[in-house]
């Protein structure tokens, strides 16, 4: 028991790190670049309060332990803004081999039974296959396009986005996940793409 | 549908200002003072990683509400740390009611139906009488635990806290939800109260 604990709170404290990695997006509020734990709190929020439009087929308690998972990988590998890629909302094949490195070390520090459920959970959130991860990810869009209407337009700006890329690398996977949001939601986004 | 998601998303970037309110301890790396929502964050990982020490009875993904809700109202209030509240771990009445209120109006952004059921979450966690609760409460007591640990005596060192206080604060809390992990904790303690 004793090493099994040793073992969580070690992971527990490693995990402490994530809230000095920052996105590319700043709070609502415009003040500072958001990180990616107070990100993945606001996404299990979002997953809370959108429930009832999700999929059928969605497990709701997997889509909260998936959004506070989802984004430990990026304490090695630090986030990588979706509108920075070239033009393109796939991560490369390195910037895979790193998240899969980064799973490996991070995720190795629970005890074995642990490790093996949390990669688990994280690689279905990234396969991106299953109703319960297309509506977490679809979460992990909709969350920075509420944050750049509220501050102004956002890391749109910082990196000239247009909105056909912003339909191809955002709204492609939210109308996925929140088929009833995504046009809602588009008619808010038109007036910053004149 | 249009004035449903009109509201949740008000109350969605509402609750984006977790993320400027400040408590009293700092990260592990001892950087900076830690914020709730990232705090929240945190939290709901303690719970996914210590669920096999929780006592029977306990509703894991209630848990998880639990700790994504229960600092809401801080946004209104903000932060009282514990250590602070000339030597009681217990809310002054004031500040309870300060805290319903902020809950009327926060919760009162979301449809009523989520209020309601947002609300009695958030009760459910203060009233600290199920075993739910217990376990999301005792989880609140032994993060700031591990990050003083970790940075070196943190808000233990600010507000110059005896054992026997931390004790009668936050040990009697974490030995009521997690009662094999507070033995095994105190012993780590032990060497900042010399």
């Amino acid at each position: 028991m004793t090493d099994r604990l040793s073992q969580q709170f070690a992971f527990l404290q490693e995990a402490d790190r994530l809230k000095g990695v920052l996105r590319a997006g700043r709070l609502c509020d415009g003040s500072r670049f958001e990180n990616s734990a107070e990100h993945s709190w606001h996404l299990t929020l979002y997953a809370m309060v959108l429930a009832d439009h999700a999929p059928s087929g969605v497990d709701m308690a997997r889509v909260l332990k998936m959004l506070i998972l989802h984004d430990l990988v990026e304490i090695d590998t630090g986030d990588v803004p979706i509108h920075s890629q070239n033009g393109t909302a796939h991560a490369s094949d390195a910037q895979q081999a790193a998240e899969a490195q980064a799973a490996d070390r991070i995720f190795g520090l629970l005890p074995p039974d642990q490790a093996a459920d949390f990669r688990r959970i994280w690689e279905e959130f990234e396969a991106n296959s299953t109703p319960t991860a297309i509506f977490a990810k679809s979460l992990d869009r909709v969350q920075p396009v509420l944050q750049n209407v509220a501050n102004g337009g956002g890391s749109w700006t910082d990196y000239d986005v247009t909105l056909e890329q912003l339909d191809a690398r955002v709204g492609s996977k939210i109308a996925r996940g929140l088929p009833d949001v995504w046009p809602w939601l588009r008619n808010r986004i038109l007036p910053f793409f004149p």
